[in-house]
């Protein structure tokens, strides 16, 4: 089988954050799905060895971040590639507490979804959080959200090798 | 909260098909990712009234029929908003049947993706189906696959009152 025929699944590109205590932490996420509309739900799949894995599973809650295409890699490559064990993913980044707790991300960014988790999967390498929507808003709703596609062929994003579509080079 | 934000997010266009012994039947989705790498596991969503859920949950394999942008609503109108109990969704449509039994639609499709399911989610009027990839290949990969933005926007495809994303009119 070509398992090359999965990169032409069509994604957006999102920043997931989550809190732990007083401690928050973001991701870069493209694996964010609305699964039903009442009430309105939504699907998450993190890898496990990442810090907001960890943070979403304490916590309970996590936000989604919907990035515009007005972002540059300078605004939100901080998110990806580095841990937020030992790095600040916030210093340099306006952002407010939500109403969950979890950090919602102010510039270049369309709007937030504010969840609470219902239901978990694991998924081996990873989990698929499961989450009720408990506030939404844009921010700047004349804004276009960035697709995957534009993140990896016109930003030149790389492949993070905790991502679901993540294929080993042969 | 603004549930208008909730249309940020990006999505594929998919024919999502199954099987019910010999009978066949798809259709139309957005809500198709995959969440993890290895081995590769896919997870869609789907309506509990749509037939092809019923024949999803009795065979236990569906097919992602990766749509691509020179579709137009001629060529896949009629894989959503009409049920396969009354209505042969194949009639015109060139297809063969994959490894698992489910049909691989074949003209203008990128490719696609043959899933047995491995798990399933109770999600209310909806149910997510977790799938783990028994075959994928490309149909043609020099064709762009169809964005939910694309369908919606250029050719005015309607939603679906069955879509994860539906919101009831004020």
């Amino acid at each position: 089988m070509d398992l090359s025929t999965l990169f032409k699944i069509t994604y957006g590109m999102y920043i997931v954050s989550s809190k732990n205590g007083d401690k928050i932490n973001a991701q870069l996420s493209n694996t964010v799905v609305q699964i039903s509309p009442e009430p309105a739900t939504m699907l998450i799949s993190v890898s496990k060895k990442n810090l907001t894995h960890e943070f979403i599973e304490k916590s309970g809650v996590f936000t989604i971040n919907i990035i515009s295409d007005l972002c540059e890699m300078t605004d939100i490559g901080m998110f990806g590639f580095r841990t937020g064990r030992d790095f600040n993913k916030f210093e340099s980044c306006k952002y407010k507490l939500g109403k969950n707790g979890a950090p919602i991300i102010l510039d270049k960014m369309v709007g937030y979804v504010e969840c609470e988790v219902i239901n978990t999967v694991d998924c081996g390498s990873h989990t698929v959080f499961i989450g009720k929507v408990t506030d939404t808003e844009m921010i700047n709703s004349d804004l276009e959200p960035m697709t995957y596609d534009y993140y990896f062929k016109t930003l030149k994003g790389k492949l993070s090798k905790n991502a679901t579509h993540y294929q080993k080079p042969e």
